[in-house]
């Protein structure tokens, strides 16, 4: 197998919505109350919802950019590339990328829809979510459905509802939903009380992966407050080693044994160490603890029920036995700061010498496949579905990175500071 | 090489002060207000130290004790395996689990010295801190120079006090000193300023490697106060991954570029992913974050002046190459809940398969003698610092676990609220 032979399925990409989105979607009495697009002071476009404005930020949306004008200005459609939000670009860009599938997360809502958790009107907000999800299955995956992999969002802030709403996407064919990483911090039940239990219940009757991204807690960690952006963005992935240390020692698998879940953009070379420390943990305390996992060990619980997701990750691959190869899976992150596009399949050629031809199609696809019941081969053969063939259908595509004249970013010491208000807008309810 | 052949130094294990270490230790105006033992309503040996009572908690000295009567109570003295808090005893100790060399970390002042930053006295608490050292170093690594690498408070207050007192004891030989994985969490200045460089810069110039341990922020990671207490254990180690991302984005390495600091008790198999992503969002973000590490990359930062240490880390020691043979380090954790003890050698050994000899040696016993300057074989030869030659010495000693008479655990939901209390009792100035 050579890099033009990978077939590349990323399970974590971003679309920015586009201002249309909900048009006609909303019941009429709601049309006019549906999130829509206003200018800011400085021109960027913001989504207003309620009395809540939310910006695009900037580094959110750099597919293209070059990186001396990242930022976290708010910022407008016209300074991003197209294929952030308008899915027949997006797709001709992850062909000239080499990908055939992507899985998107949502932009304004947050990463799990902790927007419409903060509305004062819920049935407004349930009708929010629900002509998302429509919209995200029918306009955005459904104009493409060899590639893409559908995601809804939840119903936070009511777990019989969030059944219900995963139930009737499922139906539609939509098999992953975003939930929190760390519900405890939106203000809600934590992990370990049964309140999430008719949602997850749900989700593992319907078949659907419940996908947690970095900072779907509104949460990030840092040092202090002086500490350069680079601190807090090197930890993101300590977001998922909470998220996944918190759900093997609470009780969600015992009770709900099929559940499966996926860490989305958590990397994966950490993980034989943290499940290390977890069995060590366990072992030489739960004597005093009475802390019980039904006869298995923290590993155990990870490897039947957690699915690993990396964008650049050569140590993962080296301990993918520890990690687990059968639930471990591909990203590209575009059009976010950390994407590897329009570069993905190189840099993951990279780290993928010495590793058999069967393992390299379970992380770049099969376990994608598997894992969200997905089969892009109903309908596109697997010889169109190469890095190379699909580079061949967008060699008109240009991917030069290229001003988009945004404003060009200025040494400052409140980055970190800034940063993390961005992140945690969605925490208070 | 066979187990019988390991010569062990552990760079992390923990002394229980005893009652009289302060005697005659401080200048005469001082000496009533030392530190003292005073017994708490259950019957607890407390310190008590100006208007501060501190409890010697039950969890950080079971070895010996069977797990069933771990737990977070204030515990007596004679509810403790001796060789906690009476040297002659440790050793005893430290040769019946076959090693030869023991860095103790303090208990009651925190784990570096938060208590006497909590004083209202500064001149007295400065007294304590000389009286403190001056008792670890004749006293305690003192009374068997050939088993201890002695260690050192700081003055956490004042960085030129601090530097002086590292002076002054590096004089005495002693070559470690305590300091916090995160000051910020003191209040204190962060890592991010030049604050700490008159200390560092002396710790530096002395031959003195800065020890951060695990909780010496006052601070440990959870994800909410209903998750069990292993989660907020399994994430300790978590607090060195803050640490060391905060350090190797500081300029504290540029500035001091001979500093060498340990990363106690912090594990080692997650280090080769913590470093490829500080590299990875280095280069991705530097450009608008004008982070600039001259020259290097946070990995080669990391490998020139932080040494790591483990207690049981299989994926560390399959993963030594990129963690950096040359700065592993083992460690027993006697008396605390994690430790190895007796059966450290078995332990260690099981993960030392396919590992050439030259390196066990490096991890056992020789990067530890190079790293705090101390060479145990100046008055003991080594073939006595064996593990059977040590273990001969001790065939004395009673290592089986028995009931020291605490009270048995019950099943409690409060326990992680409990230990987070325990762990943050450093925090407030």
């Amino acid at each position: 197998m050579d890099i033009e032979d990978l077939i590349l399925i990323s399970v974590d990409d971003h679309v920015i919505e586009p201002p249309d989105m909900f048009d006609g979607r909303l019941p009429q009495r709601y049309q006019d109350r549906a999130p829509h697009i206003v200018k800011g002071p400085d021109g960027g476009d913001l989504w207003a919802f309620e009395d809540i404005v939310t910006p695009n930020v900037g580094l959110n949306a750099v597919a293209g950019c070059p990186p001396d004008e990242y930022g976290l200005d708010p910022t407008q459609y016209a300074q991003m590339r197209p294929g952030c939000y308008d899915v027949r670009e997006r797709v001709r860009d992850m062909s000239a990328g080499g990908v055939l599938g992507g899985l998107n997360f949502p932009t304004f809502p947050q990463f799990c829809g902790q927007l419409f958790m903060r509305a004062k009107d819920s049935d407004l907000a349930l009708a929010c979510v629900r002509a998302y999800n429509d919209w995200h299955i029918e306009s955005w995956a459904g104009a493409y459905p060899d590639r893409f992999i559908a995601l809804s969002l939840p119903v936070l802030w009511d777990p019989q509802l969030a059944a219900d709403e995963v139930r009737r996407v499922a139906a539609k064919g939509c098999h992953a939903v975003t939930f929190s990483e760390n519900p405890a911090k939106l203000g809600l039940p934590s992990f370990h009380t049964p309140h999430w239990d008719p949602f997850f219940q749900a989700c593992a009757e319907a078949g659907v992966v419940v996908c947690m991204h970095i900072g779907s807690s509104s949460s990030m960690l840092t040092t202090s407050v002086e500490a350069p952006p680079e601190v807090m963005i090197s930890l993101t992935p300590v977001n998922s080693m909470l998220a996944v240390t918190d759900l093997v020692f609470s009780g969600i698998f015992t009770r709900i044994p099929t559940l499966q879940m996926a860490l989305s953009e958590g990397g994966t070379g950490w993980m034989p160490y943290i499940l290390e420390r977890a069995d060590y943990v366990y072992q030489h305390h739960r004597a005093w603890t009475f802390t019980d996992l039904g006869g298995r060990l923290p590993s155990q619980v990870f490897h039947d029920h957690i699915w690993s997701c990396f964008i650049d990750d050569p140590v993962g691959v080296k301990l993918r036995d520890d990690v687990g190869i059968d639930k471990m899976m591909w990203e590209m992150d575009y059009p976010h700061s950390d994407s590897t596009w329009p570069h993905g399949p190189e840099a993951l050629w990279k780290t993928l010498g010495g590793v058999p031809d069967d393992e390299i199609n379970k992380i770049t696809h099969r376990n994608a496949m598997r894992a969200f019941s997905w089969d892009p081969f109903a309908t596109r053969s697997a010889d169109r579905a190469t890095v190379a063939a699909l580079r061949a259908e967008a060699t008109d595509v240009d991917i030069s990175v290229k001003s988009m004249g945004r404003r060009k970013a200025e040494a400052s010491g409140s980055l970190t500071a800034t940063l993390a208000a961005a992140v945690s807008q969605g925490r208070e309810r």
